[in-house]
């Protein structure tokens, strides 16, 4: 008998008929014998409700009261789903994050969980029930409702697995797993079967929407297996777990060690991210700290920024040109905050560009093989596709482009990998770096 | 500087523009020096949409869940409203039923307050915050969420005031305040300025519908004084305190207690309840404990019956009929259970009569006033009305009509005890009795 989170989103919960199949899914899962805690976003459309009616109240609504807004729609989806299971002739309740002790901070709007404390839900899978836990909040230490923000449902159900010390956490969704670039773009991407937590959550931060960063990380701090599937359909869908090399049995000869090794595909995927802009500042004084003084002013205007590019600067002038970019949303108040200072940092211009896109190759493989980035550059190139900015990690490498290219590319780069399938069936990648 | 709980129903927060009206009478209170605590409904038809929601769900769902779901409900206005207050420069705060202290018992659908421990509230107050709590709703012992049933809001907020000491409850609602009779009905009906608990609870109890007998009971018992009024006017309301008599001082005279007691109305008003509907058992034994025992099945079906009549037998059969009244919702659970004990009763048939109405004269008056029921009588046979049943209290006669003679009724009985305002004002009636 094993325990087993679900967390289902909105769009499995997003009406009455799709909610009685998740029940369905949820009582055969029971039924087989296992323990199943469910999390559950809102149903569909009603965040979006919810925030336009907070919308036409007030511009700027206090925070606190914006979560005390939201989680509305979790108490909504979690009561039905509990009575729908019920309806099947399982036991369920429903829990709000207080009652399923998901202790947070009291940063309102992007909590974080400071400890997980699943009395009732122990209590309620002791008594063979399944028990319903309301995604995306929590409570304060001041008894106050929080939300988690963004990829909240997802952090939820990992926080629980990991606190209930589950076999696994399974994250339904609505496609099959994670692939190795969007099949919208790139016909010939196939789902992945296993990936490692750090390819995942390069994957995850570099564009791939499908689990959410911060999940991944909770996930790998705890050890938690994840189980990304869909919930229309029975298949399997992609294991989040482990690291590269788990194949590799230490006792092995070294042989058997590299031939292990050599399962573990090279490459996981293609990510692409259209939510970021390029800001240049353009003829900066290139003295000392002056990129020290710029990036603390964008910190400060609370801006996550990704890549950063510092133009040689020309002898004649001693000046330069610094970009950067940082998603969309943050635009306004970066530019704001940049131009208040525009006399202390004696720059003559900010640009803005909100054409560009992001594509990144993700592969735990690629750190010990050679010529990865010369055959990505290469088969940029080939395309006829301008490379603006780049960034490597260990097992990622980042380029920007124009965003009109960014499709271009994402195929490019797929194809240059030979990640594309044959015949559309999940097929191992099992290259060897030539 | 006063503390004053005011109550906005469901069609005073109905949506955005409602709720920002809402908002701008509650800053006002609290600029013109008051505090001020806010018991707030779900918005116009949510309860009725979610309500919906459940039975595409489940027929028969599980009542935890249905207070979780129903409670969303308050959520969503009481945070919306605080974000209004907020907006308007006034610091606002929204509090659930358990953060507000509203403790019950853990009969989901219909729990009653078992204690107010309202700490959050008095720290809010304290900082010169409003706090706006939701109604309807409140956490039993096992930290589940529970819902107070009809009329939770107007109790919630007695509730409140009563655990705050609070000077005034303030009942906002869409119509000015109680009325001598429904202004639907009675067209000179006028509304009243003062009553009494005991009035107030044999109008509310009547069918009254502007005020929930339950809040009245709590009133009365913690001797909070109510005033009912409208959210669209600045004008007073009724405000419900005291007992009949009040005016009166023990040491003054006989006579100036006699002119004092003579300045209260005799007649408070004329109530209508359409809810009801009757139930005769035809043909039955009578033998010593039958009545009993037919009761016993009825309590036991979950029916608060209203009337009864019980026939003389007929000296040939020594058989009788046995009448009752009972709410419309009750008829199918009552006969099924009285037809499951039909052959132990040995009656002959059970008659179901949904087409009656009943109208009620209430007035704390009329206890020491005789002929009431002579004038009552006469009056709805001048008017051509049957009596089907009567009932009364000391200070109550109901009689039970035809549904289609309740109108006429209504305003016959109205006419005959001089509460048609001459003008259309409120004139506070003073009659003697005659």
């Amino acid at each position: 008998m094993a325990l087993v989170v679900q967390k289902y989103g909105g769009s499995s919960v997003s009406d009455a008929r799709s909610i009685k199949r998740v029940a369905k899914r949820i009582a055969e899962a029971k039924r087989a014998g296992n323990d199943v805690v469910v999390v559950v976003s809102a149903m569909g459309d009603t965040t979006d409700e919810l925030l336009d009616l907070a919308a036409d109240i007030s511009p700027r609504p206090p925070q606190r009261e914006m979560d005390i807004l939201l989680t509305a729609g979790e108490r909504i989806s979690m009561s039905l789903l509990a009575m729908a299971i019920d309806k099947l002739g399982v036991k369920a309740k429903s829990f709000t994050g207080q009652q399923a002790g998901l202790l947070t901070d009291a940063v309102h709007g992007k909590a974080r969980i400071v400890d997980v404390v699943p009395h009732r839900i122990r209590q309620t899978l002791e008594k063979g029930q399944v028990a319903i836990v309301a995604g995306f909040q929590g409570v304060s230490s001041g008894n106050d409702v929080t939300t988690l923000g963004r990829g909240g449902s997802d952090t939820t159900a990992v926080a629980l697995a990991a606190g209930l010390d589950a076999d696994v956490c399974e994250i339904y969704t609505d496609v099959d797993g994670i692939f190795t670039a969007d099949p919208r773009i790139a016909p010939g991407a196939r789902k992945i079967d296993k990936v490692t937590y750090e390819e995942m959550l390069e994957l995850a931060a570099s564009g791939a929407k499908v689990l959410a960063l911060r999940a991944v990380e909770y996930a790998r701090r705890y050890q938690v297996p994840v189980h990304v599937r869909s919930s229309f359909s029975g298949k399997n869908g992609t294991l989040v777990k482990g690291t590269h090399g788990d194949l590799i049995d230490p006792n092995a000869s070294s042989e058997e060690q590299e031939e292990a090794a050599m399962e573990d595909p090279i490459i996981s995927g293609v990510a692409h991210d259209r939510s970021e802009a390029k800001i240049t500042i353009v003829g900066v004084p290139d003295t000392l700290g002056q990129a020290a003084r710029i990036f603390e002013v964008v910190a400060a205007a609370g801006t996550n920024i990704d890549m950063i590019v510092q133009n040689v600067s020309a002898a004649d002038t001693g000046l330069t040109d610094i970009s950067f970019t940082l998603p969309h949303a943050d635009i306004r108040s970066t530019t704001a905050a940049l131009n208040a200072v525009k006399s202390e940092l004696k720059f003559d211009d900010l640009q803005v560009d909100d054409e560009i896109g992001k594509v990144s190759l993700v592969g735990a493989g690629m750190k010990s093989h050679p010529g990865i980035s010369a055959r990505l550059f290469g088969a940029l190139r080939d395309a006829g596709i301008n490379i603006e900015m780049i960034s490597t990690s260990e097992i990622r490498i980042s380029v920007v482009t124009r965003a009109d290219n960014l499709d271009d590319a994402v195929r490019a780069i797929h194809t240059a990998f030979e990640l594309d399938s044959a015949e559309g069936e999940a097929v191992v990648y099992a290259g060897t770096g030539r």
